[in-house]
């Protein structure tokens, strides 16, 4: 029976891809890349457009930019999953490619969900990816955690109590997608003296990544969508 | 001026370094492999063993089993830090390579630390890698996080109150060298009814790698110093 991968691609240089999840994306027949993002799946396969032959392969792109939640979305992400289990038992092996890590906040984790319920019979092997906060890290030349430190890693969806507990409780937090809700967090940082403890660094491992450490540059603008900042006491 | 790059090689499956790990590797002309634990920089070197020429590259591997902390095993630190900083000198890059990723737990970071004060001028370039909790998740077929939820990594060094406050506010919490306390966490899980939330993955990537969602069968048991145990509510 064929299998579905599901491919961590890393976060955006292709040198970051591991030699399984090349080794996968060349084999498979069929290549899959549905987000939740306008510009995600896109920049999925940007990273692994090299490794691609169109002429064989067939790659599926779904995006639904504006639906957040609800029936309407269910029922999209339940027409891809269709779709992929319909290549499964034409005995073709399915890649859904996710940047950063397959486990990690992917939209492949949505549809796993679906697929699981569905036909538990399938294989789903998934395929660990760098993921962005490693990568992150990395840019920054900061440790994420030593010897026996604690780590927390939030996506923008905290009260702000919850937030100031985390952050005088842990020695490293991790906020994704901070674009959303950076002025809160500056003004918290602030409050707790932690300003100059923060690295920011948006669209890590692509050519326009930038490792910020003056976070008082940032405050009101407009930031990205694949953003991240770093807080280590 | 030359480079120490640290590179992270993965959790052990040679097919899960990267493209640019793998080229940092046969690149570099010496090859460091220090750390704390006795089979640690064996495990690193047995994963990158088939990229090396040992005929043209140097392999530096330091092991200081005995210590944990102290003077002494700064001393230790402090020299191979002063034999890497010898070969920049020399104009030759050094490849540190880590199990893992470089920025989550690994032995580089004291080293580097250590560098970077005594030397601001030397660049030090860190290549992510796939680290041990996104490939135990990936083995283990469980979500990391999905949407909102947050998680916590604790290395094996908690109160039993941290860890219980810790397990009742976060979706996911990851337990590094689980080994050390495996029957008093196991106990705590009972105790919150978190038991079958959990699942314990050893030696993940390498042959020897096992998944176990039945956690009583480990009570007692002698367990693997390359061990996690993730629990997801």
């Amino acid at each position: 029976m064929a299998t579905i991968y599901a491919v961590g691609v890393g976060p955006g240089d292709p040198e970051l891809i591991t030699r399984k999840a090349e080794r996968i994306i060349r084999h498979c027949p069929t290549i899959c890349a549905p987000t939740g993002a306008a510009d995600a799946a896109s920049y999925a396969l940007s990273i692994v457009e090299h490794l691609l032959d169109r002429s064989k392969q067939e790659i599926l792109t779904r995006v639904f930019p504006m639906l957040k939640k609800g029936p309407e979305l269910e029922a999209a992400w339940e027409a891809v999953a269709d779709e992929v289990i319909d290549r499964i038992d034409q005995g073709e092996d399915v890649a859904f490619i996710t940047i950063g890590d397959p486990c990690l906040y992917s939209t492949f984790l949505y549809i796993y969900k679906i697929i699981r319920a569905k036909r538990a019979d399938i294989t789903v092997e998934i395929i660990p990816g760098i993921s962005s906060i490693n990568a992150a890290a990395a840019a920054a030349g900061i440790p994420l955690g030593i010897a026996g430190e604690h780590i927390a890693i939030l996506p923008a969806t905290y009260e702000d109590y919850e937030l100031r507990k985390i952050l005088k409780e842990f020695d490293t937090v991790v906020l994704m997608k901070v674009n959303r809700v950076f002025d809160r967090v500056y003004a918290m940082l602030m409050e707790l003296g932690l300003v100059d403890k923060g690295v920011f660094i948006r669209r890590v491992g692509s050519p326009q990544q930038e490792v910020i450490f003056d976070l008082t540059s940032l405050v009101g603008k407009e930031l990205d969508y694949l953003s991240m900042l770093i807080v280590r006491r």
